[in-house]
Parts: C-alpha cells; structure tokens; sequence
C-alpha cells in the first residue's frame, strides 16, 4: 500500500515516531526510519551543537529517509533552523507555534515541512501556510496538548471535513488496530509517542520506561492547563500540582512549583517523583520494552490481519 | 453481519441509543428501534409514573426490541426498577452506580442487564456482577462522564484487554466511520448519544439542538470534576462554573452554583444562557437536525462502503 503519506517522504510504512524530548535521539530516529517508518530527531531538548551532532549521527546510522522536530518557542530556534538546513534535512515537524513563521523559508530550501495541530481550526491555518502535512494530535497523546481537548477519534474527521491535505493521527495509537482505525477515519499515517518512547533504542532512563509500563489506565492526566496543558503520570510532583490547581493556583504560582528541567530529570534522569514523567494514556497498554523493529513491525502484522477481516463486515441496507 | 450485541438484543444493526435525559423518550426510542436498532427510554429525568407511561407508549409504537436507561444514582430507583419489572421491559443499561446492586434481580425477571463504565476496572466488576454487555464510554461523550478521562480510542482496547464480554462503544461516535473504527477496536456495537440528541424524534429544545448543531470543536468541556464531571457546551453558565474552578471553588460552592434543574432548564426548556447544554465532542460534525431513519441508514451506508474500501490497505512486511 501506498498513499501521500508514504510517497512524501518515500517510506514504506507511513508510522512517525513523536518527537519526543530525552527519548528522541539519533539512535530511537534511526531505528524507525530502519524499521520502514519515518524517525524523528526531537530537537526540544537539545542545544543546537548537540542537534548537530545527532543528525551527523543518524546519517551514518541510516540511509532512509530521517526528520526533525521543532518546537517552534525553542529559545534559540534560528540556530536549530540554520543548522537543519546547512545539513540538508529532508523533513522538518514543526509545533507549538505559527506555522507562517518558518514554513516558506523550509520549503525553498527542498525541505519537507509538517506541522502538529490539535483543532481544526489550526489545520487550516497550516494549509494557508503551505506545509505538507499536518500532525492531528488528540487528547489522549502524552506531553503537551492543546487547550481544546478534543481527542483522536472526535478531531479526525473535523479535519478532513475543512482540509484536503494528507493527515497523520497522533494520540492514543500504539497499536496495529489503532493504526487502522485512524486510517478509517482518514489518517493516512500515524505518529507514535508513547511506544518509541519506551522501546529499547529510546533515551529516557530505565526507571522512566518501566515507571510507564506499570501504569494503569487513568494512572496519568493533563495538568499545568494555565501555563501549558502537559500530560502527566500522577506521582509525586503531579500530585503537588493536583492540589495547587484544585486550590485555584495562578498561572504564576504554577510556574514557580514547576520551576525548571523537571521533564528532564524526571525522563532522563529517571527521578519518579520530582520529575516530569510525559506519557500518553496508552502506556497503559504496553507491557514490556520491546525493540524498534519488532514494534513496527507487530503493528504491521496486525494492521494488515485486521483489515483484511474487516471487509467481512457489512449490514443488509 | 450479526455479532454477540445483535444476537443479545436481536436487532439488525448494533446501534443503541443513548439513555439521554430530557431527549430519550418513548418518541426518540421507537425510532431507533423502527430503524434497525436498539432504542432507549432514558429514565433519569423521568417520575416512576412518567417512564410508566413512556414504556406503555413505545409498546404500541414498535414491536422491535427496545430498552430502558437507569442512573443507579436515582433516588426512587426501587419504584423505577418496579415498573421495569411490572411492564416486562426486555432490556436495560444501568449507570453511574455499582452493577452489583440490580443485576440479579433484574435477570432473575428475563431481563438483558447492561451496565455503562468509564474504565477497565469497573469492567472487570461488571463481568463479576454478571451483567449480558459492557458500554465503555470515553472522555469525549456528551453528559456525565468518568473521572479517569480515558477516551474511547485508548479505552476500547485497555477493556478487551481486560474481560471477554461483549463491549459497546461510547462516546465520539457519530458516524459509519466512527463506527467501523470502534468495531476495529474491538467493539460489537455503539451507543450514539449526541447525533440522536439533534434528531428530529429526540425531545429536547429546539433552542438547544440549534445551539449544539452550531457549535465549533473544543466548544465544548468537562466541568465540574469536584462534582460529578459533566461535559457542556461553554455558554454563560459554563463560563461562571470555569471562573469558579478556577478560583479553586469547593465542591460544596459548585454545588451551591448549579442548583437543581438546570439540565430540564438547558436541554428541555431551551434556556441557552443559564441551562446545562448536556453534549458529546462530535456535535460540531453534525450539520443539522435529521429523522433518526436518516441518521441510521447514512451510519450503515458509510460503514459498508468504509468496510468494503479498507481491505484494499496492505503493508508488505
């Protein structure tokens, strides 16, 4: 099969991986793009030298095509800009910003542009911009979120009633299944967080993976929604938060209980309770670290048994 | 196509209504069950002689198969349960409650019990509990909700994962596609609140079904969680309950500020501004108000083509 998704960026599987701060490295990116998906560089958590390295990396790890993702409030974005384009990048996933901003300048210089939206409202904003594609990211999906909560399943097809370009569904998909039931509801790709992040290759601790696996379902909740919604497993530091935000905390007060470089310590460095843990909800459906390879491809093999059983489906008019 | 939810209920398609105060009546559940599925009488905002009536109506108005929607919460739920029995009502979806409490004695009279949750947890009570199905409803549905926030794209599979009763899925389902992708997750069946909600056959004002159909995605939220958390569209009343969460309100002052009836207020007597605006994520997908014939043969048209197209998606491995 192919579609716009996989003829976009020449890939065999159109599966992106989240780019995820402390997780998303050159060696996870790597694995992706080998295993047939697209991998990403998370550029959020590194200083532009150590973007440069990573990238340098990856091109001796891979031949496949290979992207990177920009927050777009990255402090010192013009260097990352600078530096992606100076090492001839294919594909950049820009987020958490204007699209306008960067998008031309991108595209002149033969780079393929996606940005990541969770309303539709934005989706059309990107198609003025001109991107490639957009990221459709619901609800469910781990890290930070959009105001709107609209999840996966409700915000599909309000985008593809109001855009026409190649969508890829974010949020709540680590599955074969989820994979196909994004697609029917006119995904052609998706992107996936919460599964690379805690696959072998990723670089969050050991304590952060396992920390995630054992999760039950409801064991993590958006927060911090008067400074930036983030989605959290409930420990320590979140439960702090919880009782700030039900004691009606200011955006201010919020800000001085996170202070700085809690995603960090908490992902990287693996401290469960003072850190960050950024998860989605299907973490809880994950039951062991697993390699990149044999991640994408159990999605495959089921993806393909679930769609050749479902066309046996069909009612009497 | 027949399953395990149309073979319990023995109905052509496995679509039910949702249980819905100030909408579901006897009207609104003829013509789910007239049209191929499964209606519901929503009991919660009905006196014990009111629902009386509502079943003796829909009697005469179909001869298909048709249930009855009751919030275990209800105050005179023993007369309620009473009436049920008395009137041999076939089928009913319990809520917000524990399902050990009626199920016995509603099988012991003939009765096809189903109970409605927002988690897997309380799945695996209901398999205990000896209830015939499960509806498993996400955080994008309409009214009251859980408190986990789990949606229905990562709820689906964590219940399958968990029980090996039928599950009926609920919440962001509006749609063949929605449909299909519920049923790729694992589902038998759907529960459709919102779009019979706008229906031509639903009670509800036609103030609020004019305002609902007017909404545009993320104008909609989940409110009052120190309560029980609600989903509303964010009118006047909404804004006033967000200024006081956001103040960090007790529950005992949300309490105070939502009075009593205000769902009556919004939903049945059309008070736009000082009603609870009770709807689901999807209602800013549907354009306007319909028969409930329409709404069911356009779901089934799209299943069958989505179904027929998606056998066509292969990945080579």
């Amino acid at each position: 099969m192919k579609n716009r998704i996989t003829d976009l960026f020449q890939i065999k599987y159109p599966i992106i991986s989240g780019g995820m701060v402390w997780c998303s490295g050159w060696r996870l990116a790597a694995a992706v793009s080998n295993a047939g998906g697209l991998g990403l560089i998370g550029a959020g958590s590194m200083y532009p030298d150590i973007l440069r390295e990573h990238i340098r990396k990856i091109k001796i790890a891979t031949n496949k095509t290979f992207g990177v993702n920009v927050p777009l409030l990255y402090p010192e974005i013009d260097k990352l800009i600078s530096i992606i384009i100076e090492e001839k990048v294919k594909v950049v996933f820009t987020s958490a910003g204007n699209p306008k901003t960067w998008t031309s300048l991108l595209k002149e210089n033969g780079i393929k542009v996606v940005h990541v939206v969770s309303s539709s409202k934005f989706a059309v904003k990107c198609e003025e911009a001109g991107v490639d594609a957009i990221v459709a990211e619901g609800f469910e999906a781990g890290g930070h979120n959009g105001r709107e909560e609209t999840t996966t399943l409700a915000l599909l097809p309000q985008i593809k009633q109001v855009t026409s370009f190649p969508v890829i569904a974010a949020g709540g998909i680590a599955t074969g299944n989820g994979m196909l039931a994004a697609m029917v509801l006119g995904a052609e790709g998706v992107q996936i967080g919460t599964a690379f992040a805690l696959s072998e290759e990723s670089s969050a601790h050991i304590n952060f993976k396992q920390r995630a696996l054992s999760i039950k379902e409801g064991e993590t909740a958006l927060c911090l929604k008067k400074i930036t919604p983030v989605r959290l497993i409930k420990n320590e530091f979140y439960k702090r938060v919880e009782e700030a935000e039900c004691k009606g905390a200011t955006a201010e007060e919020l800000r001085e209980l996170l202070g700085r470089g809690r995603a960090k310590l908490g992902i990287f460095e693996g401290n469960l309770e003072e850190g960050e843990l950024e998860i989605g909800q299907v973490a809880s459906l994950i039951k062991k670290i697993k390699p990149v390879k044999q991640i994408v491809d159990e999605i495959i093999q089921e993806f393909n048994q679930s769609a050749s059983e479902i066309n046996k489906l069909e009612f009497p008019l």
